[in-house]
């Protein structure tokens, strides 16, 4: 598992640098649209930082929360995957 | 769940209905940013009954195939569910 | 600009018979996943028609409006474009 | 227009922070609904800064492009605008 979560950070990591790329792109009055585009690449790369992390919760806390006994716990789990399912379908 | 059911077509039903309200818009010439206004209306009904969909997949197939001993269904399911959630973040 | 209109419609019948072919799935208690990918199929197909407008309103209204003399004018359409643009990133 | 500049900035470079936050969090094994539901916030946050560039550019550069006489520079604006409106909407 550890290597997933490397993966993870190491991908957090770029988007970091990415994001301060762009604070120098607008210092540097760069064209908007390069601004926006540049963004959006951002914005793809948090998804598939999101999917990894959702792929391992479901593998996870997901299937051990669902096999458990526990009625009240399978509920919250199903609850918050669709608090996150829901979230940017606003 | 006939009344979940129900529910479900219902919403479709008016989605349908939205449809056909914004071709009748269109062929009387409306302004564009009245009938993209009402598009995205549609899109977010679409998200609801989306959600009321996958809230019941969650309780049914997916608790189903979880708690079952069999691990390839198990993954099936899981990755149905990364299909799902990637599919309009990408 | 007929054309363009006539296509408008075209692709909104045809979204038209989508939902409703997504009712009978319904009905007939098609596999949830199933149902939902039909639903993403949907919104996509209204993204593409909502895309199409929108060129159109670039080219007629928006640049007729930016091009007058008429500052409050020009301030409406970029209203409305910022709003459009706003509508499905909350 | 220095002062929007200065936002839009400031802005990132809390975007930023906030991601490093994040990269902590899973350093931390948080649990993984509250890493996404940090992600979400930097996406939601990402998008507040775009609305504020394209504002500018609305008012910026469009305007004065579709005002001049030089129909393909109003074309490649307008291009641009649509290549932004279409690019999270596939």
């Amino acid at each position: 598992m550890s290597s997933h979560k490397e993966q993870v950070q190491q991908r957090l990591r770029t988007i970091e640098g990415h994001v301060r790329g762009i604070y120098r792109m607008v210092e540097q009055d760069s064209y908007c649209i390069d601004v926006l585009m540049q963004m959006d690449a951002v914005q793809k790369a948090l998804d598939q930082v999101g999917r990894m992390v959702m792929d391992q919760h479901l593998h996870g806390c997901v299937t051990t929360a669902i096999r458990s006994d526990d009625a009240v716990e399978r509920e919250r789990v199903i609850g918050e995957l669709m608090q996150v399912f829901s979230e940017r379908r606003k």
